[in-house]
């Protein structure tokens, strides 16, 4: 099977103007097919502030309402995609922006209102991906770069993207050789929070349970390690935690962060 | 040639809910390949205001500055463009929003300062259209969405929208039997700027030019004319100028706006 790497960026990366020219030097240096997802930033907080929208949280969960959702569709879909996309096209890299509306690339449910209206929330499952087309943009030879946004019943909605990243990894597992790339603030998992080079090199489901038992890892890093397992058990063959300034290598053998494997 | 159907939307019809709901379904019936290409309409406005983004002119003409690039690629790019799209595709429509910039399917140059730098406005040619990549797009059975947007040298640009739609026509043109439907808030070319049942249903570029002569048209249509007349004499087979609300009858044989041919 072809290689292929998708690869998410949170606000870390998008906020720090020095640090994204780098990744997106480094993204486009990559010569193996390649999907980007990219997260908000502080970006749309700031504008949501001029714009008098106030973010709305019920029971300490964020609430997408109307003006939530049309500001995330013009920062996310219009200002920071397309911004990432000229970036990249000027590195000659053929970045072809999207969302999940785009060619029915992501078909969401919109988020069924139990205790919580969640408000324009898409929920998501591998299989809602529109994996021909996608393939198609691949072998055009353009390479997609997703907003977290998907959409259903004639509206857009706001789908986390670290959920997107992992439901393409799932579905486009089933034909390409898949390694699933998080980038954040540090250079993967640590066995101690506060040391940068306790990275643990290599993970799989079984030492994750056995260090969960001896209590070693830090809470903030369970929610991004269930999602990489579940990436894992639905067929993604490597997921990779790591530093965005160490992509170059996190794409190699050699890796600098945690690689997550199966066995 | 196969059919191929390109039609610009402006704000008349993106300011008016019910219109805009009723042009999307005729849009989506359309059983022929087509494109989609819309302008701005008031948001962009409103939203500058509440942003504090002033309106720039210098002698007259519209200057694009940083905070205006950035406004109307957030409002042209994700706000308008993605609720086209989501709307679009409830309709059964395969709608794919795009602008210029994504898999560089329109290649600008920035706007050369002379006597007014008009800043971050993008110039195209007919030339700087990606064929191949819009036919793998309308051959792959979506339907491609245009915001008014294009690129150059890593930045996003602002492009008029009638403009790309004319250098859609024309580079299209090679490959199908394009329409170019410009849809907007009169019946067609009048006779009578009163009267809209005084439409010309047919003009060539000898009878323009008689009536040209004879001072007949208002000068309001003119540019509109010049741009058809510059689109028929590049290749493009036919170009219909209307309202939005007869959009169906203007993609058949017996038209209700102006039609245009070379003879």
């Amino acid at each position: 099977m072809e290689k292929l790497f998708i690869i998410k960026i949170g606000g870390n990366v998008l906020d720090d103007p020095q640090a994204l020219t780098a990744f997106l030097k480094d993204f486009a240096s990559i010569s193996e097919k390649k999907i980007l997802i990219h997260g908000g930033g502080k970006i749309a907080t700031r504008l949501g502030d001029k714009l008098g929208i106030k973010s709305n949280y019920v029971q300490g969960r964020r609430i997408t309402d109307e003006s939530t959702l049309d500001l995330v569709t013009m920062v996310y879909g219009g200002l920071v995609n397309k911004q990432l996309v000229a970036g990249l096209q000027q590195l000659d890299c053929n970045a072809f922006g999207v969302t999940g509306a785009d060619g029915n690339l992501i078909q969401a449910v919109k988020r069924p209102v139990k205790e919580i209206d969640y408000g324009y929330v898409g929920d998501i499952t591998p299989k809602d991906v529109n994996v021909p087309l996608l393939g198609q943009l691949l072998y055009g030879g353009t390479v997609p770069v997703f907003a977290p946004l998907t959409h259903a019943g004639g509206s857009m909605l706001n789908t986390n993207a670290d959920t997107i990243a992992s439901a393409l990894a799932i579905a486009m597992g089933t034909q390409y050789d898949v390694r699933l790339i998080y980038c954040f603030e540090r250079k993967g998992v640590l066995l101690d929070v506060a040391d940068d080079s306790s990275v643990i090199t290599h993970l799989t489901e079984a030492k994750y349970r056995q260090m969960m038992a001896a209590k070693v890892l830090a809470d903030g890093i369970l929610p991004k390690l269930e999602n990489a397992f579940s990436s894992i058990r639905q067929g993604v063959r490597e997921v990779l935690i790591g530093h965005a300034g160490d992509l170059i290598r996190n794409t190699g053998e050699n890796t600098a962060g945690t690689l997550i494997t199966a066995a």
